[in-house]
């Protein structure tokens, strides 16, 4: 995957010049310096992992949302609710960039005070990667957990209506001498933003990856503009989309139902040129945040150094014929990262069109 | 699934005769008469929602283990750490039927005060389905969470090695009209149990559940027996089997890791005669329970009427052709419970005479 990325790129952008940019774009929405700071934080982590769906290639979006008056630029982002262990968070519209890093904060001063801490959000938008926000709580010595429903794009098992979206789960975990071990997916077989990838190219999907508009099997990357959908992690019965669906779920149910945001087919969608669902059960998109603290079950550092052996001994596990070695979640992402730290961050023509365009409504040049 | 279980069933037993004898098993192996009844209605929960493999099946099993002197009948269980949210619990090499339920209350308690309970456990054994522990939750109106780690038959992606056991999740989401949500899933593409009845009937699996001992895709039943592996849910990289992977990962990083108890590879095995594994990093097999009042959210009323619409928008999904719905998590096993409440519950031949084997141990009979 990442190799099929590069190959198509033409434009490396150092990680400042991109950072700028986006900064002054946010600034240019009306956001606060902080919350700018803390959006473009996020929106960049994207693209220094390697999740490009997820980065400045989507930083359009946010604008054309805002320009629907979709996104509130200014938001009065609060707890609405709350026990000593869990609270409910408020996003007033805002940027989901700046809403989940909020929420995450207060789910880590409750980890502080009681042993963990779980927020749900109502009333938000997209929060870039969910890793994001679930890495936050490694330096504290806390496991993170993030998740968020989104539009729905995929289909239940046996279903042909799409009810659900790629809805994401993140879990960080800290160790001692490795690096964390960091879980960052969609629960579905195949994320959107590799769709997106074989669409530039023009290139079929696997077997397993989506259905078409009557649910039978597809390999066509441009299905979901023919009301087909993505199908959940198991792409089938047989091998267990039933578990993908189940997980889909508790995802939507952990970020919208408890949180009295949007749920299921009526979650806000994410292209502003798409209506907002009739009779929307709830406000916005919902996304559910969690921290643990490591010592609420044992002493931190005993915690982190079993880490470190459970780590090794997953990374030196034998590998199949013909792979280098056995990977531990977070391993490709945080490598991509440092990579693109050092060599800058390929980005396509197309979407670096779309940037200047998006600068150019608020006067912000993108220096190539 | 159900259909091929029935389709080689002979003998059919009403639950009152399972219950009868299982619980005279238990007293026999010395279990006070509280613990026999709780370990006979989790074993027997198992039967009743169709789930086979993890019923009274696995009787026999757990008397080995306690031949073998590896399950204490008579456990001192106690809490070894706690804080507001969270506790630790030391399940003194007891039967985890006994000692997950033990958990369990301790973190509804912890809910009730200050919103959430988390409990992982170490120094226990196999507590036999996911699902029972977390439906306990259900009648105090909190969303109920039940992992647990187990022998290592699944090799990560690209791993030739067996590093994780079948590591399921559950969660039990109440609901007002409708019954709730249950999801219980093993984080593989196929549970164990469905291999077992391929064995019986002599037949290959689909492609996608299993590997063999060089890490090629196979089709055989038996391959476990043959230095194979159980794939995660995803069964290839192509589509998302690291996501399975990560799952079960986490499922044995919060069961075994966060509680003490032995992970990974070192997870003590079930069958009584392979030799525990040597430089066990923690005691026991290890779990992780969780309790969410929903209240600490919401009202739980009107949680609970959303969760009615979600559950009744996803059951009239319109299905695709030739499948009569679509189902939510947790209808099949409900279905399969008031059917076998009725009914009786069928047990192979093969399944009666072991039970009557483990009977003559203790003087107890089954009567047909």
């Amino acid at each position: 995957m990442i190799a099929s990325y590069i190959a198509v790129m033409e434009h490396l952008f150092q990680y400042e010049q991109l950072y700028s940019f986006t900064h002054a774009v946010f600034l240019g929405m009306g956001c606060s310096s902080d919350h700018a700071t803390t959006a473009t934080k996020v929106l960049l982590s994207a693209d220094l992992r390697g999740i490009d769906s997820h980065g400045v290639a989507r930083l359009s979006g946010y604008v054309r949302l805002w320009q629907a008056g979709r996104i509130n630029a200014q938001p009065n982002i609060r707890v609405i609710h709350e026990t000593p262990s869990t609270a409910v968070v408020d996003g007033d519209q805002g940027l989901g960039l700046v809403v989940a890093p909020f929420a995450m904060e207060i789910a880590m001063q409750k980890a502080a005070m009681v042993g963990t801490g779980w927020v749900a959000v109502q009333n938000s938008n997209h929060f870039g990667i969910a890793g994001y926000h679930a890495m936050m709580a490694l330096e504290k010595d806390m496991i993170g957990m993030a998740m968020t429903n989104a539009s729905a794009l995929v289909a239940p098992t046996f279903s042909v209506e799409k009810m659900l979206g790629t809805n994401p789960i993140a879990v960080a975990i800290p160790a001692n001498h490795q690096p964390p071990f960091v879980a960052d997916f969609a629960t579905t077989t195949a994320a959107n933003g590799k769709l997106e990838i074989l669409q530039r190219k023009g290139l079929d999907t696997p077997l397993g990856w989506v259905q078409d508009q009557k649910g039978l099997s597809s390999t066509d990357a441009n299905i979901l503009k023919k009301d087909g959908a993505l199908l959940p992690l198991g792409s089938d019965r047989e091998h267990g989309s039933h578990k993908g669906y189940a997980l889909g779920s508790i995802v939507d149910i952990f970020s919208a139902v408890l949180s009295g945001a949007s749920y299921g087919p009526w979650a806000p969608p994410f292209p502003a040129y798409i209506p907002m669902p009739e009779n929307m059960p709830g406000k916005g998109l919902g996304h559910f945040l969690g921290a643990m603290r490591v010592d609420a079950f044992r002493p931190a550092d005993e915690f982190k150094s079993h880490m470190d052996h459970w780590i090794n001994r997953f990374r030196n596990a034998i590998p199949v014929d013909g792979q280098e070695r056995v990977l531990i979640p977070g391993d490709p992402e945080r490598e991509m990262e440092k990579e693109r730290m050092t060599n800058g961050i390929p980005l396509l023509p197309i979407i670096v069109d779309d940037l200047q365009k998006t600068g150019d409504i608020f006067q912000v040049a993108l220096t190539k």
